[in-house]
């Protein structure tokens, strides 16, 4: 990274107004993806996976940030790991499908072959001091925090995770994630900045224009009492006492449900939260009603609400009675953003049976459509020379959080010797 | 902008020879095609729209120059009015049509709403001292002169419009463009830079290759006398003789001919010429008959000939006796130009009675086809490593008046502060 | 190009590994890419076209290289030449089909007409001190080689061409390649830097992936003795046994074929090696037989094998018995590359009854399939951050070959007044 550019970073980031989104270079400039692509997503934790993606030995799916492919699998022992995709010969990618499964991993150009824990194991005519030893496949920190998979590319990953384990495991655990099966999945582009995917999904100020979801989800995400307006305040009222009854339920299922907040302040920032839902109260569907008559848990009742987990930078996940859904967030360009969408249910449902795909994945494939649209016109807006970060509402905090955060990290990660 | 590439344009503009096109850069380097968007486009005024794209209250156009988007918009006072595409909050982009009719503007995202005249009447929950009055639409500068529609972005407009309207306006106004309709408009993308399209629009020496457009066009547009070759003297003569035929016609309608010739030397530079046509001399058809029955203003003979208008930096004109057709140019990119043609005729003309739009389309919808292949081949070998500019014929003078001009401005406005 | 960028590639060229691949930068950069274009592909002779390209009076093609565009044709004098293809006046490309046949150069724009020595013959008007002798088509060096014509952008080109010629030519003339026919050709855009497609082709180590090409081909190209896995060894003395008969064959024929290996150390650098092939060893079918059967000189058997030749920087050729094909290749950007093939057969030669062109084609055509996904791969691999050059192969030291002639060039070229 040049000089100029170094001090045009520090200026931009020196200059931010609190109570404002960003501003417009940290939306639009090639590099500033670059450093986000460097300094964000190769330095932190981030969520790719789940352990459903790969239940039984040789199971694998590759995830690419950036330029970067790693491939996770299951070994034989049942282990996880995780893998730069890039073979030690002459660097061809060596698995080239999104998922599948493998005896040893094969590189398709010459075919030097490694097994399920990456050592090298066949090469065809080598040097004689050629020491295969030395050319196993590359690891990469792979973390699992009850059933969901974190990477982290860095050579000294954030040392916090633990910590944030410690204190989000609990909430997820009863959800029994490696007891569940994927029944669908989605990726969407969406034609916008990354940090805008994560802004959108950090406020409900824009919730009117999500009917689908509006049928089970009370839209105060992110207000307290003195945001809401006149027009809903009775609806608000209505919120706050379905709120008192679902935290009777929960004590009495044992599910943890008090807020932490911790979305500044720490690499590995996070945000746990147990919500009421409206009418039935059981699932994001357009009845309100569980898309799965199988719960996930043997729970006293299927009305349980959502479980809200926000993970710093790039996921976010809802977990219910009867499914659990999960999102993670791929930078492609400064304006393209890939977004994965897992639905999943428990590994004995039955398609067809216990539930069916439509009916549990419509309110969020509505919902990802919709907000596909919202950060495109938002990126296009920023795009215009006339844009200036505007004032957030109250109820916009968590993007206000966001965007702390992203600074911080930023300016932290700047100053560590290969920055740039 | 740093001062290496400011020493690079300075020494582009100072070795530029008269008598032949720009070197190669002013064609395809991406840093003066951002120049050309912040310089010329942004710092001009730019013809984007008649005033029959917006005839009723609510009626609105969007318009791209550039990154910036303008919503162009008639209010419930008939006032036509531009603001920028932006919302004040976090940015969004608020109008995603190309035109269409509002009562208010909406935007998509927060649903924060403005009124017609850009106050901001809604917002949602905002903290107690945001003060609406502070976050109205930001309005463009928008001047109208005789139906035609001109925007410019920057905060100080060049200050010469009022006199070139004061010049133009005769010529044009007897055309009666504020009573006409639409009935017709293209856009082309042209595979090549915005100044080839402008250079190609500003001689004649190529149209032996519009077989359409010579039909009704005597090819003698930016000769002189002695320009005229051996085989064109015939031809040549046929045109002078036609030409004082008409100027007896213009007379006695009271319609102002004259040319009047400012390609240089000021911001807002211009052109405009009467011109006879050839054999039944009333439009731009096939068999140089009248395309529409209904004159566009009550002239004593469809036989007008056509009123040529140029306008810098971005626009052309036909006025003739029956329709008139506008063209304007928009950089897409070093490469890549949008032109947007509209054919207007009276507004009481009844489709199918009084016009049908294959006639009267047809001429320009093919020569703006081939002036695409002209430009895109001319693109094409500029970029070429072994392109080197050649001499211009002297019936290209005015590709060089617009070259003069272009550098003119270019230089002139790299003075300004915030030029970089 | 400015001294960062200058240090930077002085850096790079310094750390090369003997042994290993080029660092992901020559294969990835955008910069590097470019200089490729000047200094690699516009400063040494290319492999265009074969006579049999332009057979008659007025045949000509079109030919690519980076930005610039290259007419060769034959003129009346049945002279080849080539020249740029950019008109002298405003820059048009004149010739804008792959192929054809035309008596004069007629450029499509403003009718500039050039006869096919390049000379300026018509022009239309122009100022009376215009001299068109000044401003007939630049030309481009050019040379032919027992069929095979080159071209050269640079002013001065290698002047080691001739010894080239001198060495290569007897191994190829034989085949008498002006005597033969286009049968058929094919481009192919490969996802990869030129340099993998070059690499790619000059090692067998990968060969186990051709299941069609294995049909007739030892796969040991590039293997010496103690290369030979145990496995192989049978194989391998079958080859040697083989190839010993052909020697004979070879002899009998008149047919050089000693291999010639000047691969690094100047300009214009090559390689030649005559090849026993399996089975029939006849040519590159799937049965091994005479995919035509005229052969492309009267030699005593098709049973010739293979002449293989490499010409540094793009091209390699197949000259046997029954037909020639020869390939080409072009960067189209730094991971991009455009790969033309021609099969030729005598002139002679009926398709349908000496010949059809799916046996004459097939093992090539499948065999540039596999090869463009092993450049896609790599090309992949190599942008990953985790790349690091690994290990050749011994029986990859022709990749080495490779490399090291290309650091050398390019080391040469930045020297040179004007590189940058």
């Amino acid at each position: 990274m040049n000089q100029i550019f170094r001090n045009d970073i520090a200026d931009l980031l020196a200059r931010r107004r609190k109570g404002r989104p960003l501003e417009a270079p940290f939306y639009t400039s090639a590099e500033i993806f670059d450093l986000d692509l460097r300094l964000i997503f190769a330095r932190h934790w981030i969520f790719v996976a789940v352990e459903p993606d790969v239940p039984e030995p040789g199971d694998f799916i590759t995830v690419a940030i950036g330029a970067a492919s790693v491939v996770i699998l299951r070994d034989d022992a049942m282990d996880i790991r995780a893998f730069h995709n890039v073979c030690r010969h002459r660097g061809a990618r060596i698995v080239n499908q999104p998922k599948g499964f493998v005896g040893n991993l094969l590189c398709p150009y010459h075919n030097w072959t490694y097994d399920l824990t990456g050592n090298l194991i066949h090469t065809g005519s080598m040097a004689p001091d050629f020491d295969p030893r030395c050319h196993g496949l590359k690891p990469v920190h792979l973390r699992r925090l009850e059933g969901l998979i974190f990477i982290c590319l860095a050579d000294a990953p954030p040392e916090d995770f633990d910590d944030m384990a410690r204190q989000v495991g609990p909430y997820i655990a009863p959800h029994r994630l490696s007891d569940l099966k994927i029944a669908a999945q989605s990726e969407i582009i969406e034609e916008g900045n990354w940090k805008l995917t994560i802004e959108n999904n950090r406020e409900c100020f824009h919730c009117g224009n999500h009917p689908e979801l509006l049928q089970s989800l009370f839209h105060f995400f992110g207000y307290s009492a003195e945001d809401v307006t006149a027009e809903d305040r009775a609806q608000y009222e209505l919120f706050t006492r379905t709120q008192a009854e679902f935290e009777a339920i929960w004590e009495a299922n044992g599910l943890p449900w008090r807020p932490i907040e911790q979305l500044e302040g720490r690499p590995t920032a996070f945000r746990v939260e147990r919500l009421a839902m409206a009418e039935a109260g059981e699932s994001f569907t357009l009845d309100t009603r569980a898309a799965c008559r199988k719960p996930v848990a043997p729970f006293s009742t299927m009305r349980l609400g959502t479980q809200h987990v926000h993970l710093q930078p790039n996921s976010w996940f809802h977990f219910l009675s009867d499914h659990v859904v999960t999102f993670s967030v791929f930078p492609l360009a400064a304006d393209r953003t890939l977004v994965c969408t897992r639905w999943l249910v428990h590994k004995d449902a039955i398609e067809g049976v216990d539930y069916d795909i439509d009916t549990l994945t419509k309110v969020w494939q509505a919902t990802n459509a919709q907000d596909g649209n919202f950060v495109a016109w938002a990126q296009a807006g920023i795009g215009d020379p006339a844009y200036e970060p505007g004032p957030l509402s109250p109820t916009e905090y968590m993007v206000e959080n966001f965007d702390t955060w992203y600074c911080e990290r930023l300016s932290a990660e700047l100053q560590h010797p290969g920055a740039g």
